[in-house]
């Protein structure tokens, strides 16, 4: 029936006010307001219906794409939005599209690597949108390593141009979204090449199309790059291909706050650090982590709401049966990725503050704490990508058979989601950056105090001495102990490794040796980063009936959860024995049954609303089947009772006549 | 170039004989030879093209799937092959189709279910496909609970008919393949009420269709579920769901081979043994083991190419970049799911046998091992169908940005795939199921011996006592020495469970409450038959220069992996130190290198062709970014440069018009 709550019950059951903790997620009360009013814009227009987008073919698709991101753009230009707001609203359009590119790579790249003269040429009229622009880095052959593009920018001093050119096939640029079918420019990233001589790789503002007719323009092949993962999902993205046949463009076209080219051919430094490009970094892998707490939220609020509407086995007397939230297999897995969730959330706002910090010393030429900052958000976007990823998936099997179904939601969540392990670094490649960070702090423990997130290692002697204290269930539940745990792992950890490099006569060979592990010491000390920042944002007030006691509830899910899962880290290093460690996985069951009757309200606290979610199986409502059963009409093969290909395909085998057939 | 092969070089590298690999993989000569027709029939046949389907429409999709399975029955008669061969034509035509269900779950519900008249009547209509049926068991609201069904077959003693009728919503028929669109008929199952009274849930033969014009018939309502995950994918099968409103079928259309209705409304047992669904069971997870090792197979041959062909970062004096698969995060990664696809391709070998075993064994009334073989068949469907879908992910994941793309063949690989760890029994399910099998045979250990799979826990008192005896790296190429290890370890986390669950009052409480370790304890056992399966398998005869040497070296991987992944549990159960789990560590990282010259040879002798593999990235000769390139431009995108919508929604926002535009 609609109207009906068939949630109310497990609603009432919370022990906390979900307005307050609504306000904890958001970050403030004015940030949930925004946001709210933004999802609210969203959901209440129809042009921003999502429903029927898997069904397209996909020209249908990127049309439709192109239609809403118009539409997004009408209301942020007439509604006046601020730059804030616009965010939000793209955000809960919900549906990746060129612009993403234009405002947030794009954009941003001129304002970070362009002279004050190019800002002032580019900006408005990217601002405007007069015209599109994306940011051409990754090429068919080269993803990681940006050393090694192949696209080259040779200066012709004769025409004061650069001459932009694809020498190979595995040089063209390969996967940049928004350059397709759509952006009219580009910031291509090229190996600068002077008097025959290579100078480093930059970028180049490039026209690829026509701003009357948008047709590429001469020595410009450019094409989307075909078919991706999932129903829509990333499909109504345009990730394109593209080759330079000796392209020219004015020299002042090449971004040139760092290095400049002069009109001579000499090329210079300005005295702009180097470092500003860490910088970036740090704010670009800030706004990934904050990715993954709202795509993980969104995965664990449809797989919670859904696991109290569904009910199998345990009926009594024929009565209704258990619902399937009350299964300690299902707590064990669901509820770790809900703490997780919040625990994202917490260190993502930690990040922005680390990003605002970082900023702040760069403008005062303090670059004293940038390795330190890099490590840490570059390990942070590896473990959470990862878990978020794997976390939907996992999501999606919670919800069973119908899990399976794109009305559920989670199969164009994942297939949307999973490419974030593999930009803007592949995972295990930012992992192995952080242990070379890790073993480097070790070795240099002697006379350099490490700083920030790896201020731990200079107690290591401590860390590597003293065991763990903790005596009973009830012992875990102490934050001091449970950093020391993550602590001591981690610092034993990287010391081990250390130790272990050092057999090999050279360094280099030992770390490749040794990555596997080296790896796994990565994980250790990011986990403990996002375990003492959930310990420390609750060491801040936080108002709202059981607000804090829920989160801190949470915290200690999110620990002992780890602390189950890497047992094996735990008592490999001696830190713990098997008996502690057993201990820790009683209260972890004991936890799971504190979270039990707060887990909806902890899912209705992210605020999202149905159209954000955009699955039947997590309806606010919980009036699951029969909009399940209403939407299954919705296919096209439901159009008629005889299906398309029936009489070609199916009557001439009943009827025994396949031979004369036509197939 | 075409006709080159770019892996020539890693084919020269292989230490074994491959032809004979291949032997030794497919199980005989024979099988080799039969598999590999029926594969070349499939792909030197344009009508089984397949590279377009992802781009289809949802119609579009279905139409070729008829098609294509009306060509493929056309092939089975023209050609008259066996039953054998036709089951391998349907896996290399490579997809989901309802003729998976009609002769995989129709017909033998029949066969096991029906009395000698039933099978003498509707067989031979089934076996012409004169008919056309499915397995309608599911329901909106009941998956795994099948005791639980609400759907009705009430007898008309005065008709001498069943009344078959689906009384709640939640009651509808949804999933069954082959239901939506195709089938005309079901064997449903239903509650058979009798007088009033509730007699258990039984398979009734349906028609649902007209066999004129195919028109639903009175009573019935049918049609197809919706999209479900992936582009293709399972979307090729009409997923269905059914409703019935008291629809009448004649009492000889209840399977009566267990109990019979009689006309009097008399309900009767025959004397065939109701252990036979068993049997049946046993049958078709054996068979789902087997599909693992092949999705697995073909993923890890996908990865193995590409990373071979791909190179990234370490490149000398401008010479080629580092080949990824040189990098031990990458073996490390990539190699245990090479030697898993081959740990599972052997267990299934020896599922395959057990289910001869367990046929002899019913047919002679022998019904001892049965509980046994269940909970091992139950436990292998679901350890081995995670860790293909994981590891399919794994491998896309393994080919950084390009595994994302459709024609990579990895995302519908998973998206198809995924489905196994739910249908069949969800995996969690089972293996609460086979931990309840664990801890029975514990607690009868004084006067009961374990049989099969779980004779080791006979010897329980010296796998408590005795510890790892290895003492060096090399101490680990004991094939007795890891057996005693997975043995130790699953003996004494189920007897700790066993422990913990006498603590509690209530048994079926504490099992609840334990339930998420006694899922660990079924984990580690099962793991212990993957790689005693796999060491029995060395203990045989295995021909041809090499093949022998390295299928050990996989073992030691996919067991000493295992070990490393787990060793929590091998250091809490004080059966490992921690020296000794970091000497099984150091041994996997020489096994890796050892792995690394055969890997291309290894995913060879898999025997798969181009066509089965669907893959760029995979083919066999190593042509990836030309063919990566040629294949973009076939988008739907690409038909046009100037894209569709362009001047409704572009136009309009470059040249400052949108406040006019018409959106």
């Amino acid at each position: 029936m609609e109207g009906v709550d068939y949630l109310s019950d497990e609603r009432q059951k919370a022990q906390f006010d979900v307005e307050a903790m609504k306000v904890a997620w958001a970050g403030s009360l004015q940030a949930l307001q925004l946001s709210n009013r933004m999802a609210n814009l969203v959901a209440n227009d129809p042009a921003f219906e999502k429903f029927t987008r898997p069904m397209m073919g996909r020209k249908e698709l990127l049309k439709n794409t192109l239609r809403k991101a118009a539409h997004g753009w009408k209301l942020i230009v007439d509604l006046r939005l601020t730059e804030e707001e616009a965010k939000w609203l793209r955000l809960y359009i919900d549906e990746p599209a060129y612009t993403d590119l234009h405002w947030g790579m794009f954009i941003p790249a001129i304002e970070g690597q362009g002279t004050e003269e190019q800002k002032k040429k580019w900006l408005p009229l990217a601002q405007k949108m007069q015209i599109i622009g994306c940011y051409a880095q990754t090429e068919l052959g080269h993803g990681s390593n940006v050393q090694g593009l192949e696209t080259t920018a040779t200066f012709d001093p004769q025409t004061d141009e650069f001459v932009i050119h694809s020498p190979t096939l595995t040089s063209s640029k390969w996967w940049p979204g928004g350059l397709g079918k759509v952006s009219t420019h580009a910031v291509v990233y090229a190996r600068l090449i002077v008097g025959g001589e290579f100078h480093g790789v930059h970028g180049f503002i490039v026209q690829l199309r026509s701003l009357d007719d948008h047709s590429p323009l001469a020595g410009i092949t450019v094409g989307d790059i075909g078919l991706k993962f999932g129903n829509g999902a990333y499909n109504t993205m345009d990730n394109g291909v593209l080759r330079f046949d000796h392209v020219r463009i004015p020299r002042n076209q090449m971004l040139m706050r760092v290095t400049q080219v002069t009109k001579e051919g000499k090329i210079m430094q300005s005295n702009v650090p180097r470092q500003l490009i860490y910088g970036t970094m740090v704010y670009v892998r800030q706004t990934i982590v904050a990715d993954a707490s709202k795509a993980l939220s969104r995965a664990v609020c449809i797989a919670t709401r859904y696991s109290a509407v569904r009910r199998q086995f345990g009926s009594r007397d024929g009565g209704p049966e258990t619902q399937v939230i009350d299964y300690k297999t299902q707590q064990s897995r669901l509820f770790p990725l809900l703490a997780s969730a919040y625990a994202f959330r917490f260190v993502g706002e930690w990040l922005k503050w680390l990003y605002m910090d970082v900023k702040e010393r760069l403008a005062a030429n303090d670059f004293s704490t940038l390795p330190e900052a890099h490590a840490c958000t570059a390990g942070l976007k590896s473990i959470t990508t990862t878990a978020t990823a794997d976390g939907i998936e996992e999501c999606r099997k919670l919800c069973g058979g119908h899990g399976y179904l794109v009305s559920s939601g989670l199969p164009e969540l994942f297939a949307v989601y999973i490419p974030a392990c593999t930009y803007e670094g592949d995972n295990v490649v930012l992992l192995l950056q952080v242990a070379r960070f890790l073993v480097k702090t070790v070795s240099e423990l002697g006379y350099k105090k490490p700083v920030g997130t790896t201020a731990y290692m200079g107690r290591v002697a401590s860390l590597m001495q003293n065991n763990c204290a903790v005596q009973t269930a009830e012992g875990w539940l102490n934050p001091g102990a449970i950093v020391e745990a993550f602590e001591a792992r981690a610092a034993r950890m990287a010391v081990r490794c250390g130790r272990q490099l050092a057999e090999f006569e050279n360094p280099e060979e030992g770390f490749a040796e040794l990555s596997a592990d080296l790896v796994e010491a990565a994980v250790a000390h990011c986990q403990l980063i996002v375990v003492s920042k959930f310990i420390e944002k609750l060491q801040q007030d936080i108002p709202g009936k059981g607000v804090k006691q829920t989160l801190e509830m949470l915290c200690y899910v999110y620990a002992l959860f780890l602390l189950h899962k890497h047992q094996g880290d735990f008592l490999a290093t001696g830190y713990l024995t098997p008996k502690q460690a057993s201990l820790a996985n009683d209260q972890l069951r004991t936890l799971y049954s504190k979270v039990r009757p707060n887990a909806i309200a902890l899912v209705d606290s992210f605020n999202y609303t149905d159209h954000y979610l955009g699955s039947i199986l997590g309806r606010y409502d919980g009036n699951v089947y029969p909009k399940l059963y209403e939407a299954a009409w919705k296919d096209p093969l439901n159009d008629s009772d005889v299906v398309d290909g029936f009489h070609e395909y199916v009557q001439p085998i009943l009827k025994q006549k396949l031979r004369t057939a036509k197939l």
